[in-house]
């Protein structure tokens, strides 16, 4: 029995998601059917984060186990020429039985696009905000939920998880040319959380939310008092660390 | 009777280039189509550059003539509410009567993206390059071109215009995370001359093609001497300016 991890980039406009589904299409299902049929066995591919319907990925991590006797490289050639394009294996490596994308994981980092003018080339990929952004207040809401606190109130489905702390270690927007970015990197993510926070950070930033109230929706854990969530297709899953690699 | 120019930014995936045809969807098709609800009239919409099926543009400039009493802002407003998602109107103004898109137009500027490992997200909107490239030699072509010449060699269908001199006032690629990104801005462009161009200066890259080859190649004036184009989909019209303008 071998640990294969997979690093894989897709583009997550035309899938219901990472995690397999009975009818719909997902990233999961494509990256196992394809697998079925290379390694004529049933596998079970794990993911590090499950992304939402029309999220996308630039370095998701996952693992599976497997007794064929393939090379890793050889299991990246294989997907990739069977995938369809919007999804490829960027790289494939075995690790020891022990190891768990979604367990085993250190840190993950999200970013999310926000176009403040309409775009046809970034419209799978960005949020159009109509509003004017005053983005010092944005800077000021983002440094604010760095370090370790309850993320309770960015949280759907809090039933789900035993308890909603988690470690911000980068939290940060940056502004291009009719786009702002932010990025954020935590131990873990709580199930909606970036989409809730962008939401927030977008309403504290058009003056709707004021930084103090952004204090007390932190305070309350209760998902209620939280903004919309920012739409799925502005998010991308940027990277996954583990113990060892950068 | 008023002339209205648009900066029109799309995502060339879905259409059959910019150029209005008898069958297939294009972008001059779509906006002259939404036009003509608008406005109530049947308008004739300029390109400055008649972009290929899969070629994107960030900045391509049109322009039309119009009875209609709208404002340039409103004509903005009607096409980007009535067009599909993957064109946007990112600026609508009037200008003097004699104002023609094309024949006005100083210079263009075009990039050209290609990415040295697969790419799900940027699919679309590069070229996927398998061989590993020398980008010095790369470089030291594209500076090769600056200044004013004969692009003979690298113009589709030679007999549709009069002579082939372009003055060439910028050139060069830049190198990115696993990307290459070439920008050449001119005066004018020849038919497929930007795809031919990069076709050309890949084969330089991966030692098919010397640099004393490709020297002899613009000599030639004859497009039979270059390389193969690069595929549509890597390019992009960025910009068009104009006397007067930046």
């Amino acid at each position: 029995m071998r640990n294969i991890r997979l690093v894989v980039e897709y583009d997550g406009t035309g899938y219901a998601g990472w995690q397999k589904q009975e009818k719909d299409r997902t990233v999961q299902g494509e990256i196992e059917g394809v697998l079925l049929r290379v390694l004529q066995e049933t596998v079970n591919v794990l993911g590090a984060g499950r992304t939402d319907a029309g999220t996308h990925a630039r370095g998701q991590v996952a693992n599976f186990r497997t007794e064929s006797i393939l090379g890793a490289g050889e299991i990246r050639d294989a997907l990739n020429a069977l995938l369809p394009e919007d999804i490829v294996v960027r790289h494939a490596d075995e690790v020891p039985l022990d190891f768990h994308a979604r367990y085993s994981a250190r840190e993950r980092t999200y970013s999310y696009l926000v176009t403040l003018k309409p775009s046809a080339l970034l419209r799978n990929f960005s949020w159009h905000v109509k509003y004017g952004l005053d983005i010092t207040r944005m800077e000021k809401a983002a440094e604010g939920i760095l370090g370790s606190r309850d993320f309770g109130s960015f949280c759907k489905g809090a039933l789900e998880v035993e308890h909603h702390d988690c470690i911000v270690t980068h939290s940060a927007w940056s502004y291009g040319d009719s786009t702002l970015r932010y990025e954020i990197r935590a131990n873990r993510f709580l199930h909606g959380m970036v989409r809730a926070l962008v939401g927030t950070m977008v309403n504290i930033g058009r003056g709707y939310t004021t930084l103090e109230e952004f204090s007390a929706i932190l305070g309350a854990k209760d998902r209620s008092e939280a903004g919309m969530a920012a739409p799925a297709k502005g998010l991308v899953l940027e990277s996954v660390s583990y113990e060892g690699s950068a």
